[in-house]
């Protein structure tokens, strides 16, 4: 068996990022001319196979699914691919998890592992840092090789395929107005940076719901958190934050907060400031783990059903390679790029608990 | 590429279980000779290998890890992991994970589908279906075929090999000597069915540690959970039990409970019953997770260090990996057993909160 070489080891070799000879191999406009024939004359001198995904897949069916998370440490995350699980059990599919942690890099050395050879195709979210670059080459080039991928809750437009998305934007929505008609007159918004498609959505379905109630948005009443920072282990910094935002805005009597751990620790923090909930401040949060079912009072919040996400990306894929079977070496021989692909929306649900009234 | 086959499609065609086939190509004792034999000659005709293992340690190095637990929505297993990511990727490692569901064939599948090609070695903790069953012959295979594993927290004697495990029974010496400390009389056990190795030494030093301090044991006040139902969604199954446990026994002023889901449970339960935390009824859990730091009161645990863990376990694996590039075909030809294996106790710790006095 010949050794085989890997993109990071093509890097190392010529000195250039992983990202780079990812992208001279799938002929990006990006790498110059040079770099580029530099780099495929590199590959193929040691039988780097681009497109060794199309032929495993013509050869074999590894009856695998490849699902690439950006964490682990994270309900949502498990939860889907508890969903995803369910399905490929019940349709004779294994899986098997990645990590990205949040890395760009981490994200192409794990696909291009778990592509050659593995998997039949990819269930994936897309890491934060991917989204900062908008970079997603590497998502295309395996799609362009043959290998189907559904993407899950982190989407992007430029990227076609089959695609498992939460309503966030009308979920936000739904939760603010709750909060207006329970009577809050300035509701506060905790929320990511904008770069996560899912915070930027949110963020908008919270001042539709705003504007269409008449409310005039107030950007003193948005605190937005950098989460590139590990929340897990900058409670102190996360709990600060709130706590200078509730101290500006005193006439705050309610929250709504993009997932569960900052609703969470809204609470706590409202509570030490002597406020009372959810008589001085409603709060929703959305995402609904064990923290909003556990918590004092317990959360209501925006649910995303992951599982249920979980379950509707395994089954598109699965559907998808079997369509794939059927049409055999069709699919390869004109190369043609599909464009029939599915979003599904996957609907909120508010799930009413103690902490709205 | 010829067409591999596997485990599954050979249990498929001769009509027996997967892990009949599985023990019959290691050899094991317990399958008839003439199942045995059938079961090879069909692998042998399919050009099955049980040795490519070995074979593709030789020829190449993945420089990945293979990560096989038994379920994901479990914050433990998020921590180990994290911890075995942190490691690896200082040290030149990519982690893929495989889940076993807590299932026995679902181990040897997803071991089967990790091991022919995709990786050099395993870290993984048993399904409670194997631990059950007390089969260990696909782990004993693996290391037989010269391809290393590293076990954590769920491990066993009869597996040799290296282990990362937690002081369990000396965590929950700790924990009950604490609340013995603290003035409680009666002190109750929340715990696992036996099997579960890890809810028995839990419950051994729950035991240890009334006897030393002259403290009668009673069967009363131990509640054994099946925990073969998923108490995620059995919540009310699971509160329901703690409440006749309590009313039962009125004299409770005290909790141990191994795992911080049946704390905040008893914690629920409790309040409900009109009993205050911790004046009352003081608790002490077993894992620190989300659900520990943001419970009301915030509960008091035993820290099992799962980050540690996992950081342990990967730098065992890599070391061992290591070890064996420098040895070479010296390993393989000599094929005697190592028995140099390291088992690593990782010490636990109290992390005081509000849950007790």
């Amino acid at each position: 068996m010949k050794r085989k070489i890997t993109l990071k080891q093509i890097a190392r070799e010529l000195d250039v990022s992983i990202s780079t000879v990812s992208k001279a191999l799938s002929n990006s406009k990006e790498i110059s001319e040079d770099t580029t024939q530099k780099i495929q004359a590199f590959a193929k001198l040691y039988n780097y196979k681009p497109n060794n995904i199309a032929l495993s897949l013509k050869n074999r069916k590894t009856k695998t699914i490849g699902i690439l998370i950006p964490e682990i440490v994270h309900h949502f995350f498990s939860t889907v691919i508890r969903g995803i699980e369910l399905i490929a059990n019940r349709r004779g599919y294994n899986v098997i998890v990645g990590l990205s942690n949040e890395s760009f890099t981490k994200e192409i050395i794990n696909m291009e592992m778990l592509a050659t050879g593995s998997i039949d195709g990819f269930i994936l979210s897309i890491s934060k840092e991917t989204l900062l670059k908008q970079d997603y080459h590497h998502f295309n080039a395996t799609i362009d090789q043959g290998m189907p991928i559904v993407m899950f809750d982190r989407v992007v437009s430029e990227v076609e395929c089959d695609k498992v998305i939460v309503d966030d934007f009308n979920g936000a929505v739904k939760a603010v107005k709750k909060l207006i008609d329970n009577g809050c007159k300035n509701i506060g918004l905790i929320t990511t940076m904008d770069y996560v498609s899912v915070g930027r959505l949110r963020t908008q379905g919270y001042l539709e719901a705003l504007q269409s109630n008449c409310v005039e948005a107030n950007s003193n009443l948005i605190l937005k958190i950098d989460d590139s920072l590990d929340v897990e282990n900058h409670l102190e910094i996360l709990e600060n934050e709130m706590g200078q935002f509730f101290k500006m805005n005193g006439n705050i009597d309610g929250i709504f907060a993009v997932n569960e751990l900052y609703a969470v620790t809204a609470m706590k923090v409202a509570r030490k400031l002597g406020l009372s909930i959810p008589d001085d401040i409603q709060v929703i949060g959305f995402t609904d783990g064990v923290l909003s079912k556990h918590a004092t009072p317990s959360l209501t919040t925006v649910s995303q059903h992951g599982q249920k996400m979980g379950e509707q990306a395994a089954n598109l894929l699965i559907d998808r390679l079997e369509a794939l079977d059927a049409e055999g070496d069709q699919y390869f021989t004109n190369n043609e790029r599909k464009s029939d692909f599915i979003k599904m929306v996957i609907e909120t649900e508010i799930i009413e608990r103690e902490s709205t009234k």
